[in-house]
């Protein structure tokens, strides 16, 4: 009888053991590994993170340049940030802070857009609200000033997700908003990096790679721009812009405008917005792609994000931005370098470049 | 020492039922359930399942309307069946597959597309290999006989995978494919499902939800059509076409030209092509979901298909089919029914539409 009641005892022992490793299991394979890597403030009220794209290494560009452009992402990070601060939704945060990125003309997005291979600009912006799931996107509009905001009236003021080409250029005229030539969008670096482009490429020349755009590219900033947000309520939000890539083909879309591949936001896990080569960010619908790491496969929002940089994508593919539910960030590429910045209740307030290991060495 | 030993021995026992457990929860939680419910064929050397869009149930339309159109899919599945029995690639079965449904106007997909808003037609389509990832797509094409082949174009001759509006018909005409006058497209039952739903929501009119569009359209096919394979090399492919929504907005692009959305393939999970409200399946990335719910999860395919059917979307929300790489099959749908076909290597050859229930029941 007493031998029973020991034999009970180690087997209760047992049962211990492999149920604590069971939850260990459901919380990630990588759990311990990530929790290295971002340690995550214990109660965030409100997070923010921000990209203006992925491409080359800041080294590539002069002092005065990588000063223009860091500054450039402090005061977006700051205008979320306040809003956030203030009580804002997270959709409020990542329209205005996209909005003030389309207006600055070193971004690939509104003034700033690159040219397609008809020397023109065609430029895609959605956004998405993770709390309905509710969201709205434009693509290849070309006289529209913002259009992440005429992005956000498709959601609000249409059944429809995504509107395209000329029939969002007439939803931009029913909705009144600013209109520009599409020359407005022109810039000289813009214009310098297209000839670059075309000197190799050609005329809607078909590509082995489509990386090669982005290699052919490199000297001039590939900026499209994003931001990811959790608000005071807990609700999450995304938002993406961009002119594309230099000298696409006159109507290419890339992922940008995509829900599920350029942008995505979920409460149940995580905002994101991603930069880079478009066509494989929507092969492997890679926004869509960290939420659904975290939800089925249980990791973290980190490892979620390392997965598909690694797993998923290749090698100078592009990079993402990401926000978790609880606040947590997470900014990888696989590229060179990527533009980010990134903001949260216990004070964080950083504006990075370079690669994780010299993150910290602000251009 | 002996007690010792019994200890150990009763450990080892709690030992194998704890693993046991976890093999289980790693083979996906209602793993069994799907077997009963779909049993699996021993080796399948090709497999291929065809939908001609979710919708209304057959009992609505006369008995006539429902034997030319379960024709029609009887002949689709012949076309794709001789394809893949004689060795052909699955990337070409789906083409041929939808090439032959856009040809038929009862199908809202190439011939007999839905009117848009603005009184005309605005075509997508997308396709794609499961074995490169590599996918084209095409939106809002107006005057492209055949959508499907076009997209394919875009896959093999650009570097891009989606080209929208007015940058898709310069590619028709570089690519010089089959070109039509819009009117081509015009039918008298889907003019008069516009004239239906126009009478309720009235000029691009802001929807409570879109569900409210396919309600008042019922009565009227809402015959996307789509096109899942396994080949005998064990590559998969999938393909979808589509007029779109009726009514819907000028510009408005629904799932079906969206890789990920309506049309995902992936030869490590399965391929699938969507059918119902887009905006829905974009918002849940649906085509991609069915695929991370088996790679993340470890769910079968068609527990993965029944999961985003229950637990993604609404009901009414649409249908779904697809093939595993292991030939399998999944049909399922939230709407009243779902035209639809399979066929394998096994000698599987059958047309369906009504409720699952009531599948075997043709119209």
């Amino acid at each position: 009888m007493i031998d029973r009641l020991s034999n009970w005892g180690t087997v209760g022992l047992a049962l211990a053991i492999f149920l604590s490793l069971l939850t260990m299991a459901a919380a990630g394979q990588d759990g311990g590994a990530t929790q290295k890597a971002t340690p995550q403030p214990k109660k965030l009220t409100y997070a923010i993170a921000i990209h203006g794209g992925a491409g080359s290494n800041p080294k590539r560009f002069s002092d005065a340049a990588n000063k223009r452009r860091r500054n450039s992402l402090e005061k977006a990070l700051r205008i979320g940030t306040e809003i956030l601060k203030s009580g804002g939704t997270s959709l409020e945060a990542v329209e205005q802070v996209v909005l003030f990125l389309e207006d600055d003309p070193q971004f690939n997005a509104g003034k700033g857009a690159v040219f397609n291979a008809a020397s023109s600009h065609e430029l895609d912006a959605s956004i998405m609200d993770g709390k309905t799931l509710e969201c709205g996107a434009v693509a290849g509009v070309w006289t529209v000033k913002n259009p992440i905001s005429l992005a956000r009236m498709v959601m609000t003021e249409t059944p429809h997700v995504l509107l395209a080409g000329s029939g969002a250029e007439a939803f931009a005229t029913k909705m009144n908003v600013p209109r520009v030539k599409t020359s407005y969008f022109d810039t000289q670096s813009t214009l310098e990096a297209w000839k670059r482009v075309r000197a190799k490429m050609g005329d809607n020349g078909k590509l082995g790679e489509p990386n090669q755009i982005l290699e052919i590219a490199t000297g001039s900033y590939l900026g499209t721009v994003g931001c990811v947000a959790l608000d005071q309520t807990g609700n999450l939000a995304a938002a993406t812009s961009t002119g594309g890539m230099t000298n696409k083909q006159f109507g290419r879309v890339g992922d940008s405008p995509i829900v599920g591949a350029g942008t995505f936001a979920d409460n149940r896990s995580c905002a994101v917005s991603c930069t880079g080569i478009g066509e494989q960010f929507i092969r492997n619908a890679v926004a869509f792609n960290v939420s659904a790491q975290m939800r089925f496969r249980g990791s973290t929002l980190d490892q979620s994000v390392q997965n598909v940089l690694q797993n998923e994508l290749k090698p100078g593919d592009g990079g993402i931005i990401a926000v978790g539910h609880d606040g947590s960030i997470s900014m990888r590429f696989n590229t060179s370098g990527m533009s980010r910045a990134a903001a949260d209740s216990s004070g964080r307030f950083e504006v990075l470049w370079g690669n994780p290991s010299d993150s910290n060495k602000l251009p």
